[in-house]
């Protein structure tokens, strides 16, 4: 079995930008509290986001050298998930790295590997997702996989799934779900945008849900 | 006994007001190094801050439902201090409930739970204190308490307690202690003041403070 | 043995300065993946930077005492390195002794220790390395030592060592090495440019390092 | 209001008695879902277990002037609950104290601080619930309380709530509730006797405890 | 798509035992170092061993009622494989579930959940891998999935996989491999067994293992 | 620079002999409450205890060929101190190593890296204080240092340094100093012996340590 696939299948870009339109919070309830991520894994700097399929890398921790042979195998709007497991006192990806991604159109890295060049990968604006910031170098030694399926931060990514992400975290879309989660999703935020309107006017969350039936239903009890 | 106490005393407004005019650290100095919370409670987006009385909610881990019924009950003023086990890696608290608690006039959000749509909430400028932001949902299922003293951070938390938080953290004054709290909190920014104006002009910090001659008494040593 | 010392070598500020023109990773690099300090250690607000002569402190937990007498002590350009066996609960310098140190122009804190009255040190633009804030005050008890050789977050700091930080942690240079360390750190800095600069021109990153020839080396495996 | 309370009101000894004879887990479970102690604090050594009625200690952190002051007071039968901000990177507990603390009677010790002396308290078989064993020593600086209700380990604990423990960890009862607390884990046990019983006839225990009926409810679906 | 697959494919007997014969340790390194689960999941008391396919189950956290389902579901031998989002601070399996799954010949239990009735089930002999023993009780209301693949403790688990564990933690061998895992495993072990009795006679490991060397063509220095 | 120092100053046997009959968390309150070591480094199997000269050794993390170098150059009775910046999700020492280090006489391994094979070198009875086991394999890919001062679990080990270790955790002695820290070290014993025999003739330990006075002094108040 080689280590590397070159080719994968990657979601018509359609329906990345459908799924683009809504926060990682929105996805993950509209495909019934599914496919969030750890939530270790964050921007490096607030503010950043991302979407687009994955390039997944498998990797032995402290050994970036899969990482930049996936770099090289990236599509523009790939978002690379560099698996390690979880070796986060060390510093995978910098601005060399960055750079060379931008200029492949790389979407982002997400990563449960530290990285380091926060500063000048926060100026270029290129968005990365990992557990924090670390200095220490890493090792060229051990081989690894490219574009199979990978456990990483608590759910299988499969190369081609979309990856989004903002402050909240990350979640993970299949395609084959995504034009139905994009659907549920819309559906979710318009209720959710009148339910916030409805508050001004003095509305009644309780009422609105249902969940005042629930507590009573449960015999909750007051006392004034 | 009931789950819920829906009236409890909350403290003259001028006294919370009085209290908000220091920084938790301060309050915490001032009322004999107690009343600080943990310190992994921290507000979402620096520069966030929050004073007012406590509306006290127990819940189990990863359940919401409390919170909702929570909000209903607050006041203009309050702060929710919401108690689950430490379950930070659920997201009990979000965009919509943060509209509604807005609309009800509530000061903010205090949690050992995980929260989600940081993005939105910083915009709209509620504070939230939490470890962390997280997606992942939550259930609907097993009922708590609301305005019963509880454990919260290490710190027993009375409905009314007023809570005070910045970038340092949080710290709960009690209402009966408030307004000497208050005044000690002014003597002592009043003598920080002047210590530190004086630093200008060359001040030594250890004989203002006394320091050198508790140093000298425990018989420290020095070499050139 | 006496418990502190007064004098100590500090590197020549010309050095310091050519040193200040690197970024940790850069450093960290340049002297052969060493120095990196743990990286939980880190600014209390993203963007500060600090360089220059460790004046080395060593405490016991929760107790201050010897952080502000090693204020004392300091000369302008110094910075502090507080070592306090992790005690990260607890705040063991704020506002005052920020504003102290400043007047006696120290460069910045290094500590394992919380600190507190993070916004009021950042408006005043004292830059802080430190696992976090935290409220709970210190004890003034136990005899620590100032100006000898300490562990600190994973590496032995002399005084007079050079300490550099940013965004991504800290780096300790050592003074009979920094001249060498500046060098090559420079030489790196420019092949990184180069490299950096060729990307925008459809350069191979992998043929560039070299790192195809490695990995095939090792019997790297594709499919399409 | 005084440091120390000197005489508290402790459950009939018959109701610890009554108590004792369920397993944290079981009556953490007949009180509602109720009362268990973070789960980080365990038995230094497996198979450890206690039953008493609490002295409550609430101290600084790294101090044990308290604890010592709470040993004097403590009648037999007592268990130690000493609350210390979770100090557990130092040990304010060792073999003197405990032979002392034996010698009158106590039954043990619950702290959310670091012990040490580990072996020797072992063959002593003097039990401890603790984060960990730590050699780090402790100052006798800071006053504290003594049976006044405090936050430990995420639960309020009042002086004379009766604690329970063993590998599992640590339940409180509260002494009023303890009489019907007793007969539910009574009739807990007696359900779940002939549960076990019935397996080794080929009982199908989603049938017994109705569980296949709640997931046909909320919708389950099979594939062979 | 079904939330449960009833029918696994699961490896021929043999193949489990001739895997049984090594440790954890050696098939990880046998399958070129691949395959071991994160450290954190532990026997709940030294000396547990495990050995036998996965049937796989999906839970959100803090909810036992697939994982209940499941054992309803185990053949003799199999090793249930409860993966819940990390929710260590619950106890999602007990005494009552632990002799039901013994009753049906269940192999052991492998989790990232707590666990509770510690004493219990060690006493009845039924291994259980998890982070820890918890205390806190669980609710019955979220469906998730079973015997399909999951994302478990950083390795992907398909249903059928074999897991074996000891003190030192657990592996997975995929069935498909397992046939030359096992005999790539016996050479290692006799190897091994020449090397360990060599050094009884003096033999440099050094040279046996050509470390010596690795070390010299990398430049290592000496000094007297 | 070389790597590698053959040649090391131990202390004389006597010396370890004397220190060996003292538990580190004596000797740490006989040196001044100093030299105790990070507590999360613990042995593997309780009960394991160690004594002897360090042989110190740094590597970078998830490296062990500076280790099994360091095991060539043991004398009989050294104790391997091995720093590896916390890798602990990463096991690199097990039974051969093991098996060899034993057939030189080594004492014990002391790491900040995880170890694998614990069944094997429990059983074999060689002592291993670690972070905890994994199984995860390293790489002999980066060369470190041996016998130079390293910065290890919080302090400064030198060659030659006298460790001590039990379930407690560990300690580090200074040859230079050890003497006197024996002969203080009996002292303490000595007198807690006699406070341990009073304690069962009803002796008051408060009185005895002179604790009364001191909390006298602090102004504690007391309630009935």
């Amino acid at each position: 079995m080689a280590h590397v696939i070159r080719t994968i299948k990657r979601p018509d870009p359609a329906l990345v930008e459908a799924i683009a339109r809504f926060t990682p919070a929105t996805l993950h309830e509209a495909q019934g509290r599914r496919g969030a991520l750890a939530s270790k894994i964050k921007p490096i700097y607030p503010g950043m986001t991302v979407c687009g399929p994955a390039l997944t890398i498998k990797s032995h921790p402290g050994d970036n050298c899969m990482l930049q042979l996936g770099i090289s195998l990236a599509k523009p709007g790939d978002v690379l998930v560099f698996a390690t497991d979880d070796s986060n006192e060390q510093g995978c990806f910098g601005e060399v790295l960055g750079t060379w991604a931008m200029s492949r159109g790389v979407a982002g890295l997400v990563t449960d590997s530290g990285v380091r060049d926060g500063p000048a990968l926060n100026k270029k604006g290129f968005p990365v997702f990992s557990p924090g910031l670390c200095i220490k170098g890493t090792v060229k030694e051990s081989l690894g996989t490219i574009n199979k399926p990978i456990s990483f931060a608590g759910e299988i990514i499969n190369p081609g799934d979309i990856i989004v992400g903002d402050d909240d975290g990350l979640v993970v879309v299949r395609p084959s779900e995504a034009a139905a989660v994009a659907k549920s999703s819309q559906e979710r935020d318009d209720i959710e945008a009148k339910f916030m309107a409805s508050y001004g006017e003095g509305a009644d969350h309780l009422a609105l849900t249902g969940l005042d039936k629930i507590l009573e239903a449960k015999g909750i009890t007051y006392e004034d």
